[in-house]
């Protein structure tokens, strides 16, 4: 056993002080902090100005405090939580579907859109146009039950693997950003979901891959109509769109399921524009940011001429608006998890 | 200062252990537990129900646990959490908004259905139907952006009274259902409004009067638009419903923006019929409440034959669903806080 080793009570209140410092100093320190919540961003400018923002709302005795009810933070998904090329990553479910569903349907053959997307035509696709792409929709989302959906989507994020990483979709978020929403979290922050994707189909990853609850999580979304089928009671889901969360859809989506002005929100393309443009214009302390994809070697590199998240608005307007433009290259240590 | 009485070591160790079994026995006992959590509820049956239920999910080491994740409870709120006698509260609203805004709109003193508004005439208000209550309603709750019509619903909830208790409308709120709300959330629950009556409307109050934060309300909304006003980002309300929050759109509205099944459900007019039987429907521990209006003296009483509430499927089928019907007469000791 060790022998206690006593000092003069004088010296030991010194110690205590010191101590004493010592932990607020770091408890201050946001790099200090940043360090372990944060290990995939390099310590730059955009990591510099997320810690001392999040600092900036917890610290109870500052001028920027935001109690703990009103931190909502917001984030698109494709692009800016998980990766959106070659394609948006529902498409490809939608693609997949459809070579699935096609034994069923012989008529697809001669039938387009499903002829082209059969083919592997993606020129004859985009032919299509809305029109086709709400066909592929109805055929590809609706007529099942809301459970039989999510049932559906989970067995293809179990079998299909991206083209170029040849992962399964869901292992390709990006970790810098999983991590931010922990970091978040761990601050007090309510973490949402606002994508242009379906909200039924996020929901089915985004509790276990981000950790944000399907009650979180706010997305585009087609009628749903309430049955009791055999006495049991389902939601079914109609071939008829009923919201588009993307522009400035996201605002209004925010609103209706939110009902406060986000203090945070994280985009990548010209879509989450309003998003932005509305979070970071109520009082108090706001945080814009914008993931800018330009890393083709460890992911992909596009912005304003890309027809998949294209942003050109936003890099304009980032500077003169005070939003954080991240770069994908020099901000991330780490793109995806191993 | 009082002497410290010594125990030899056997008996110290045996009145730790009596106490820890008296702790065991009261951490066990629901009746124990609910004489604090619900003093206004009296100790009958339906107590017992709602007892033994939240300690049958919340009891890791039970057949009927339940993870934190999944213990959604739902609230309707007219009739509810609130009274809904005469009429509807947010009637009363239309109603008083009608009168403040009338001398802008000298054409209201010859046009139906504000006329009869205005004139107090309740017949020609029903005679208007539909259409009427649809025209009150975009002139009363559309034409401004979300933020004012906040404003204007908290000054009207400051300055208007009940007309038989005189009192501001939102003191009229059950004080059992505040305690049963505040017993959930202690346990583990996330409490949810579901209301036929406006979104945006209940959004103001339920915070400060239930503790339930505006993103767990859920209710009957407007069309909206994002909107860029003189630089300033607003959400603005259009003359247009979207959603009506009532009977088979209540399941609708759940899995929309809650997207798990509720375990929990408390209604009390048929158009909660489909959101308790969707709500008690699912697998494992499911309870299903009704609060029967059977109190004129200290409230209203009303069931089957009210336009306002009516109750009369729930009254039929509860027996045999296993719902539990809430007596305002015999379970509650108190109806109203002072």
């Amino acid at each position: 056993m060790k022998q206690k080793r006593m000092y003069p009570r004088v010296l030991r209140r010194g110690r205590d002080a010191l101590i004493g410092v010592l932990l607020a100093i770091a408890a201050m320190s946001p790099i200090a902090q940043a360090a372990d919540s944060l290990p995939s961003w390099t310590d730059g400018a955009s990591k510099a100005r997320i810690v001392s923002f999040v600092q900036g709302v917890t610290d109870p005795t500052g001028k920027t405090y935001v109690p703990p009810a009103e931190r909502i933070a917001v984030f698109d998904n494709d692009g800016t939580l998980w990766t959106e090329q070659p394609m948006y990553f529902q498409l490809a479910f939608i693609f997949d579907r459809v070579h699935a569903l096609a034994p069923q349907h012989p008529e697809w053959k001669t039938t387009e859109p499903f002829k082209s997307v059969l083919a592997g035509d993606m020129a004859g696709v985009a032919a299509a146009g809305e029109h086709g792409l709400l066909e592929l929709m109805a055929a590809t989302h609706a007529g099942m039950t809301s459970e039989e959906f999510a049932r559906i989507v989970a067995d293809w994020l179990a079998t299909a693997r991206h083209p170029r990483f040849k992962r399964p979709y869901d292992e390709l978020t990006f970790a810098p950003m999983r991590e931010l929403l922990d970091y978040l979290r761990a601050n007090g922050f309510k973490t949402y979901i606002v994508s242009g994707g379906g909200l039924e189909f996020v929901r089915v990853f985004a509790e276990r891959v981000y950790g944000v609850p399907p009650e979180q999580v706010i997305g585009s979304s087609i009628k749903t109509k309430y049955e009791v089928r055999d006495g049991k009671p389902v939601i079914a889901r109609l071939p008829e769109i009923e919201f588009i969360d993307d522009k400035a859809g996201k605002p209004v989506g925010i609103q209706k399921f939110i009902g406060r002005r986000p203090i945070l929100a994280f985009g990548n393309s010209d879509g989450d524009f309003e998003m932005l443009e509305y979070s970071t214009s109520g009082p108090g302390p706001r945080l814009g940011l914008l993931v800018h994809h330009d890393d083709g070697e460890r992911e992909y590199a596009y912005d304003r001429k890309s027809s998949v998240g294209r942003l050109e608005r936003g890099l304009d307007e980032a500077a003169q608006r005070g939003w954080v433009v991240v770069s994908v290259k020099s901000d991330w240590r780490t793109v995806y998890s191993d």
